[in-house]
Parts: structure tokens; sequence; C-alpha cells
């Protein structure tokens, strides 16, 4: 028998703040289970939607340093008074084998500073599960009064996409680089950023990274201005992780970024935008949930599937039987 | 009224190896408009799936010389008498103006070939419907006799991911780079990659191509190797399109690599497994467009969309209320 989980009382603790009833409300959205999904869902709708956070999206390849960037900004963050939120966002971990431990080296102090709450990325992941799962953590950060949600993703295959399309502002991470590094950053990704940090910039690597931040400031000039950006964005900085150089001036652009876009009717639009977009890949999901739920859907579903696997049929056909059998459900 | 299609016709000429049906056919399976659908799925009924290519997709960075080395490669192929099909991904198209110009002149002699078929990316594109569009383009190849298709895509957001789901063999083409090279490729497409090309190992930038393959081959050493590869798989090899050196040498790697798969059964085997991921990806969509045919439940769908748009609810819980409408269709 399940243990029955008392949905107001979870909300209403997660409003209040408690860090243990945010926790285990995200476990709650991470779960494939049926009856956890329907106790989230209940969650969700319990908990509302009238608290904005601002959701900030970090991206960056392996190495750039990203958890060292977010224990220094997630510092300089609360010590303005501001409650942060991190999540992560690594579909590659279930592979990789992730970096869980590494963090928790590397955002020590944030990790135990209470006004942070740090969420490591689940281990078994699929795309679609990633994507509702960080979009119903978010929201569940937003519930629980958090002022500044960090999302973190290391940018493997279609990540970096997704999670631009949950957040107000996208930041990308990057190194100091010798005279080829603009090739290395792919065109779809410098479309998507608003702010580019170059990190590093300390020591040795400081005058490399003065170059590098002009070379993409160039490059970024290049690219046609987006009708949600004010004058000089997307734009490039350099900032030190380790020094905690350039992290006011990159929190004053991200505020002044996001003043403007809500003095412009950009800021609300976008989240509408990302709602409607999350909202059918939500029907998607669900539907083929409850396909997999009705026993003689289910049993179609396989036999179309044994049919496709030996060489005997193609995915557009098979799918279109599937429905056919649906048939007799709808108009 | 519309022109009716005659299906048996078209899938005659198409099997003849008629590159106008070819083309009216990919031109039918791009369109979104249900009667197009209908005629689409009809065709592919008609065709079957019983002559396979060799599938090979081909990604990288702007500049790094894909169109190039596809005119050069196509044409070292059509020269073995091989027929060769290309078709392009990019769904950022739409976005920056494509670069079917630029491909026009860069092909010019494969375009021009009896043996070859060269397909741009359709202009306006989303994922989904890419995905769907150059996975019926691929089988419309593979029924009209090609014998490699040929799959590039600059590799934006997620589409090197979704290419990858629909090839036998993966390539990565990569320019010469410096000490820092390796950074600038995601750690996700090292993983899908099969073969690495260091393309423009020519003139002066040939040392450099060399070192940069160097670099390239030891970092390939130190992932996993995967069950689906030989020894010394993935591996990294320089080329020059300008030259057309290194193309004979690809080649033998890629069939090397094609013929070993085919021995251990991992050929059929990945084949299987992308039919049904595709299967899955195809209920979902036609799910979705079923969903949007029918008027009450188009209706439910819009208002619970301006709901959400109007920051009244979220998407998990908007998409439930559509779903519980839809219940009583099935059980
Ligand atoms: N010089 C210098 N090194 C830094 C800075 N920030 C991070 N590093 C170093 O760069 C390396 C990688 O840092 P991480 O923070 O682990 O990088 P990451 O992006 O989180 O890496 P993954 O978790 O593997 O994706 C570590 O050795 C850090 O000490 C900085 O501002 N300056
Ligand atoms: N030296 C040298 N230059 C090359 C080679 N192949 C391509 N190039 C040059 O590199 C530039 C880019 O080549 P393209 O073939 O257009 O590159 P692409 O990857 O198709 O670029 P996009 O279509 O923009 O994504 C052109 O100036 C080519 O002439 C090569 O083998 N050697
Ligand atoms: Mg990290
Ligand atoms: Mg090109």
């Amino acid at each position: 028998m399940r243990k029955p989980v008392d949905i107001p009382a979870l909300a209403a603790s997660l409003k209040a703040g408690e860090r243990r009833a945010l926790a285990r409300a995200i476990t709650l959205v991470e779960s494939g289970r049926a009856d956890h999904r329907a106790d989230a869902l209940a969650l969700l709708d319990a908990l509302g939607n009238d608290r904005q956070a601002l959701r900030i999206g970090l991206s960056g390849t392996p190495g750039v340093g990203k958890s060292t960037f977010i224990e220094a900004f997630g510092l300089f963050l609360v010590e303005k008074g501001l409650k942060v939120a991190v999540l992560a966002v690594d579909p590659s971990s279930a592979r990789s084998g992730g970096s869980i431990l590494g963090d928790k080296t590397r955002m020590e102090h944030l990790s135990r500073h209470p006004q942070a709450f740090i969420r490591p990325s689940p281990s078994q992941a699929q795309m679609g599960g990633v994507a509702r799962r960080t979009r119903e953590a978010i929201a569940l950060c937003e519930a629980a009064g958090y002022d500044v949600v960090l999302i973190e993703t290391v940018g493997v295959g279609q990540s970096e996409t997704m999670v631009a399309e949950m957040c107000d502002l996208f930041t990308l991470l990057l190194a100091p680089a010798g005279g080829d590094e603009l090739q290395g950053v792919k065109r779809g990704i410098m479309e998507i950023a608003d702010i580019i940090l170059v990190n590093k910039a300390d020591g040795d690597l400081k005058s490399q990274a003065t170059r590098t931040c002009a070379d993409y400031a160039g490059a970024l000039r290049l690219l046609r201005k987006r009708p949600q950006d004010p004058e000089s964005f997307p734009k490039a900085m350099t900032v030190s992780a380790y020094e905690g150089r350039g992290l006011p001036e990159a929190w004053d652009e991200m505020t002044a970024l996001a003043d403007w876009r809500k003095d412009h009717g950009h800021f609300a639009g976008r989240r509408a935008e990302q709602a409607r977009y999350w909202f059918h890949e939500e029907v998607r999901l669900q539907l083929l949930e409850r396909l997999q739920r009705d026993p003689v859907l289910a049993a179609t579903l396989e036999a179309e599937e044994t049919k496709l696997i030996n060489g005997e049929s193609t995915p557009t056909v098979a799918a279109a039987n599937v429905l056919a059998s649906f048939a007799g459900g709808t108009r």
C-alpha cells in the first residue's frame, strides 16, 4: 500500500519556505510512478502560479567553471539578501556517471547557506522527463519563495534549447581560448544567449580572456538584433569565479535586461510563449502515458512495434495503425 | 478542389529511379496539409521497406567545410558507380536565411550528376516536423534506389542527436584548431560520433590539422568503448575536401565499420532501436494532430491555453484538463 501524501500540508510547508518540503516536492515531480504523478499534479494545482523568481539559465562545456561560478555568484546573491535555488540539468549524467560529487565540494559554502537550495540532476533521465521535472521544479522553487532560480546545464544534445525555453535569461559561460575559438561555439547557442560570460579572467589567463571577450562581443554585433533586446544586448563580459571579479557587473546586466524586458512587455510575453510551448509538450506526453495505460491500446502498440522492429513496417505507418485502433474512442 | 495524387503511379516512378518523382514525393512528405499527409502515408505504405541505403550523418559547425566535403565525397562515390542522395537538416535556416544559395555553388558538379540527388532543408521548419520529414525523405531515397544517403546538419540545438537517431554512421567534420580546441566540441557529440574527420588538411593548415587529429584521437581513446564498435572506433582522420585527400580512406573506414556492425548484428539492431524510437514520436505527433482536428477538443485546448497565457494555470495542470475532456473517448 502506498503512503498517502498530505498535499495541502505539503503545499503549506513549501509556501512557508521549508527546505525539506521543497526537496520532498521535487522528489515527487521527479518520480515516474502514476500515483506520484497524480500527487504532483495536485500539488502544482494547489500551489498556483502567483510568485515569480528570476529564472536564469547557465550553460557551458565541461570544465568551463559552471560549478565554481555558481558557488561564487550564488554567495554574492545571498549576501544581497536574495534567496537562491540552483537546479542542474544533465541528460548525460546517467552515462558519464555525473559530477554531483564534484559539485558538492565546489559549491561547499553555497550548499550550506540557509538562503540557498541546491538540487543536482536526477540520475536516470530521459529528455521528455528531464524537461517536465525541471519545469515543475522551477515552479516549486518559485512557490517556495526563491528570488533567483539558476538552471545549470552542460549543454549535451538538446538540453540548452530546452533550458532556454524555461528561462527569463540565458547565460553562456566560456573559457579563454585561442584564435579559432569562435568555431567552437554553435551558431544556435549564440542565438539563444543573452549574456556571454568569459570566465577565468584572472592570473595568466586574464589577457587571453579579455581578447576572447572582445572576439565574442564582435561576433555578437554581427547577429541581427532581436526584438526582445535593448541596445547593446546580447553582450559579452569577463568574470573570474575564483576572484569574484565581474560578478556585481554581471548581476547588474542581468537585472537591467530583465527590467527592460518587463517594461516593454517582453518578459511576460516570453513567459506566455514558453507556457504555451510546454503545454503542448505536456499534452503529448500525457496522451502517450494514457495510451500506455490502456491494455487494449498497449497491446496494439506492442504488436505494431514488433512488426516495425522486424522491418515489416515504417514508423509513420505503424503509428497510423495504432491511431486507427484508437479511433473508436473519439470523433 | 485538391488535385488528387495518383499514389501507385508515383510509387512506380519513384521505384524506377525517376528523380522528379522522388522530388515530388519529398515535397509531399514535407507538407503540413492533412490531405498531403494522408497521401504521404499511402505512398510510404505502398513503397514498403525492402531496400536499404547506407545512411551517413554528417555534422559540423558553420564554415568547417560540409558543403565542400559533400561535393568532393559525393563525386568520389558516384565515380565508384554508387547513387548518392544528400539531405540537409537546418532547423535554423528559417532564422538565419539559410545557406542554400551557397550550397548550390559549392555542390555545383554533384548537383548536376545523374547519379546524385540533392535536397536542401525546407525553410519553415519546426523540430517535430523536421524529424518526420527527414526520416520519411530517407525512406523515399532508399526506395528510389540510392546506395548512400548523406544527411547533413549544422548541429544547431538538438539536430545532431536527431540526425544520429536516423543514421547508420555518424560523422563529425572539424577544422584544424588551436590548443584549446577540445573544449569547443560538446561532450555529447563526441559520444555519438563514429568517425571524426579533421578537414582542411592542406597547405598551411596541414600540420595543424594533423595535430588536431592526434588530439581528438587521444580524446576518443579516453571514451568508453561502445558495444557497437570494433577495436579502434570511434576514430579520427584528416581529410582535405579541396584536394580530395583522405576521401577513399574515409570511405574505407565507413564501409569497414558498417560491415563489422552488419556481421555482429549491431547494424540491424540499431535500425530496430531507431524504428522503435521514431514510432513512439510518430504516435505522439499523430495524437496531437488528431486532437487539433477535433472541434470540441480543439476548443478545450484553446480555452486552457488562454488561461495559461494569462498566468492562471501551469502547463502540467492545463494539459491534464485537456486530457480529462478527452476521457470519455477511451477507457
Ligand atoms: N583560473 C580560474 N579557474 C577556474 C575558474 N573557475 C573555475 N576554474 C577551474 O576550472 C575547473 C573546472 O571548474 P568547474 O567549476 O568544475 O567547471 P564546470 O563547468 O562545473 O565543469 P563540469 O561540472 O565538469 O561540467 C576547475 O579546476 C576550477 O578550479 C576561474 O574563475 N579562474
Ligand atoms: N583549405 C581548405 N578550405 C576548405 C576546405 N573545405 C572547405 N573549405 C573552405 O571553408 C569555407 C567553408 O566551406 P563550406 O563548405 O561552405 O562550409 P560549410 O560547413 O558547408 O558551412 P555552412 O554551410 O555555412 O554550414 C569555404 O571558404 C571553403 O572554401 C578544405 O578542404 N581546405
Ligand atoms: Mg560542474
Ligand atoms: Mg554548407
